[in-house]
């Protein structure tokens, strides 16, 4: 009986997974991330290749084992080529099926084949899913075009007031201290502000886009006292909720899949979308999910002919988290 | 008597200025533009080579005889090697004194040694000068950072305009059509949203950052009748005024010179900016310079040892304008 090799590609990292068809996980590892349309198909397919490789290994299979290989990335189909080429260079020989990354967030979080997803990590991106397939989509067009409400999004707003605080041109803000500090800037405040200023302006800059949406997470830490900062939180949550709304022709009663590593993770700006959206009638189960692994993995049983039942999801899932508290 | 090259290097363009003493110019050109931080020093070296190799052949004058090489540019301290370098491979022997771009704007519209400049083209700052010096500056962060109400600031906010608007996550604008049609995206309405969506997002993320900045004269196309582009626009006034009001120390009863590519076409943006300085107490002469060249002059000149009085000044802007004018 073949193996199954799967991949989540995310633009914070890249989780690969080797299961059978019962959903039995037995090798699972990680690798740095990547976005074929901001850092280019090739550092895509590294981190694919790299995390395969690894998940191989530990699950004791050789590479011909595997009979199907399926990796949800964004903007699959540029990307299919490299990442097929990187995987046949570790000795695969299965064909290489491409997914969404935002289909495989759906998926991770119900073995239904209707609803909507709505993500938020390093960009941001909402779903309709009708009969397994995507049917309309929203946003997820990068950091320069959209991604509203996104790590980006937000990283970048946090590191704009600041700039503007230590310049005299917008109000003072506990973010200051927070991104002078998060970004290793230790100048000396008594040289006055263009000095600080341009340490800080350099090593922003230093940081290849959209990488600065790792300092996200400041903005969290401070809305609860910092004004400015709250006003970015809530400008991400409004966002996030007009970006469902104006999917077209969703089933509000159906699943909605909310995730990414800002939405997982940042519990107060998930609860707020919730809300805005329960406010604007979407009554179906919300459920929350750190990445999409899980439902890469359901694309991959699928695109077998394996049925992924209510079942057969669950039993997948307590298998990888199983594998992922190994250590 | 030795022969002065005076080079304004832009994030627009790059210009070329062979003249002597007495401000009689006798070569001019005009090259691409760059700056340092967003396309590295190299950029900015070759454009000057170019605009100085082309200068020097219009004035018919052999590289030799240059005696003072001054460069007025963005970030001036980090670019001397590269430019200088390509200076030398002309065979101009001179010295190259580098300077600001925001100082030569000033010195453009004005013989005095106080007073401040207000910039907006690709980037925009304002500073203070005093004594001939800048004692005092804002914003001038660069795309990621600030650039309130810079052509990149203004592009940016009409490029994610017009992507929500398709989207359906924003209200409708006028410019979307004018976006599309600026952009070359000429895509089967019909086909769906996303189809032309892809194709403007393609198209965009192609440009390397800040060039973006060539569609921000669409927002003032259309802020006379559309909402979305007249709230741009008005943000970038007001971004403007505050870039201005947050300087250090500036004498407000001394001259005000303001320009750049957007302040100095956008008449009625530059009176908007004007209007809300005049309510904030700036009280003195006020000047709109296209660029910087004529300051770069003065900076020169003043560097060999030559006093700039009213006089010179006014001969050089018009010596300056006359061989502008020839073709």
């Amino acid at each position: 009986m073949s193996l199954f090799l799967t991949v989540d590609a995310g633009g914070t990292s890249t989780r690969a997974l080797v299961h059978d068809s019962d959903g039995t996980c037995s090798g699972y590892a990680v690798a740095g991330g990547g976005n074929p349309t901001a850092s280019g198909v090739e550092s895509v397919a590294k981190a694919i290749r790299s995390a395969a490789e690894s998940a191989l290994r530990q699950a004791a299979v050789e590479p011909a084992e595997v009979g199907h290989a399926l990796a949800a990335m964004a903007g699959s189909a540029t990307g299919l080529t490299g990442v097929e080429r990187g995987l046949q260079q570790l000795g695969i020989t299965a064909p290489l099926h491409l997914g969404s990354d935002l289909e495989a967030m759906f998926f991770s979080g119900t073995a239904e084949l209707n609803g909507a997803a709505l993500v938020s990590g390093t960009g941001a991106a909402a779903i309709v899913v009708r009969g397994g397939v995507t049917t309309a989509r929203s946003d997820g067009r990068g950091w320069l075009l959209g991604d509203v409400g996104s790590g980006y999004w937000i990283a970048r707003r946090v590191a704009r007031a600041v700039t503007a605080d230590l310049d005299g041109r917008g109000p003072r803000t506990a973010l200051t201290e927070a991104l002078l500090a998060a970004a290793d800037v230790v100048g000396d405040r008594s040289a006055g502000k263009d000095v600080l200023l341009d340490q800080l302006v350099t090593t922003l800059y230093a940081i290849p886009t959209p990488g600065i949406a790792r300092f996200a997470p400041l903005a969290f830490e401070q809305a609860g006292t910092d004004e400015v900062a709250r006003t970015i939180v809530e400008g991400a949550g409004e966002g996030l909720a007009d970006t469902v709304t104006a999917l077209a022709g969703p089933d509000r009663t159906a699943p909605l899949i909310i995730g990414g590593s800002v939405l997982f993770h940042q519990t107060a700006l998930r609860a707020r979308v919730t809300e805005l959206l329960r406010d604007r009638g979407w009554t179906g189960p919300v459920a929350a999910m750190a990445d999409g692994t899980l439902g890469a993995v359901s694309m991959n049983l699928r695109s077998a002919g394996v049925t992924v039942d209510t079942a057969l999801h669950e039993y997948a899932g307590k298998s990888l988290s199983a594998i992922r508290s190994r250590d």
